[in-house]
């Protein structure tokens, strides 16, 4: 089993930071895929090496696709390489783990229509105009989608993505 | 079940915020305890809020201790009430989990003495001059005592804690 994290420059980053030490805590290899090879910087400075670039992406490989928030969805969202990826986990109905601005990709992908979804709370009207059922709490899980707000929902998030894991 | 996380301004963000989300997510209470009571702030601009000062901390209603790194141990090391928490918690064998500059405050209150153990790279000459046993590990595990090296271990680290507590 392995896991997808897609995320660019200016994440926010212990969304990425904190699913990425405790998926690999319980031993699962996680590949982190960005917009171009190298290193990708948080917004509070933390670096990560993006190893895949989005094209080298086979979703077959993953069990699961994590989308930070943070600045790096409003980039992420115009790359169709990211939207196929993530309707290619919908269409299997393999857990896609959002948060914060992670969903704006979703609502590009035109994934949200009719689920029960979160988001940051400034993200709140784009995700209900897109058809979403925006609820505000720490986490929700609609079928394989798991959302949440903020960096203080990770517990809950976190907690609901082992769970879809079997973990 | 409870855990006890104590530290001070310029906490290295992850290794504080890591355990504290972890141990949430198995809905594990976390207080902070810090020297002042109110919000600390880490290195890289993370701010938790620290909700009991040292003197009100009783060890005995926590199950184990984690000591993040950044420059707050420098500070917490010359505070005896925290080498005295460090000690009640080795004489009851209860888990002590201590990272990067973590382990200076384990030095200060003594307590490494033939101990097997780790730490960041410029602490080790310290570690062995108060006569633990280092060694260059993601982590090590010597009965109570679990210690790494840098953010980059905190998946082992928190694998070990979490073992400690039987989760």
């Amino acid at each position: 089993m392995k896991a997808l994290i897609i995320s660019a420059d200016n994440f926010e980053d212990t969304e990425l930071l904190v699913p990425y030490y405790r998926l690999k805590e319980a031993n699962i290899p996680v590949a982190v895929a960005s917009i171009s090879r190298g290193v990708i910087k948080g917004k509070h400075g933390y670096e990560v090496a993006a190893y895949k670039i989005l094209d080298e992406v086979n979703p077959d490989d993953y069990a699961i696709l994590i989308l930070p928030g943070g600045e790096a969805p409003a980039l992420l969202r115009k790359e169709p390489k990211v939207l196929e990826i993530s309707r290619s986990f919908f269409s299997h109905n393999k857990p896609v783990a959002a948060i914060c601005h992670g969903p704006q990709i979703l609502i590009s992908a035109q994934l949200l229509k009719g689920r029960r979804a979160t988001c940051y709370n400034l993200v709140a009207d784009e995700l209900k105009e897109a058809g979403a059922l925006y609820e505000d709490q720490e986490v929700v899980v609609d079928g394989n989608l798991i959302t949440s707000r903020q960096p203080g929902d990770l517990p809950a998030f976190m907690r609901e993505a082992m769970k879809q894991l079997g973990l």
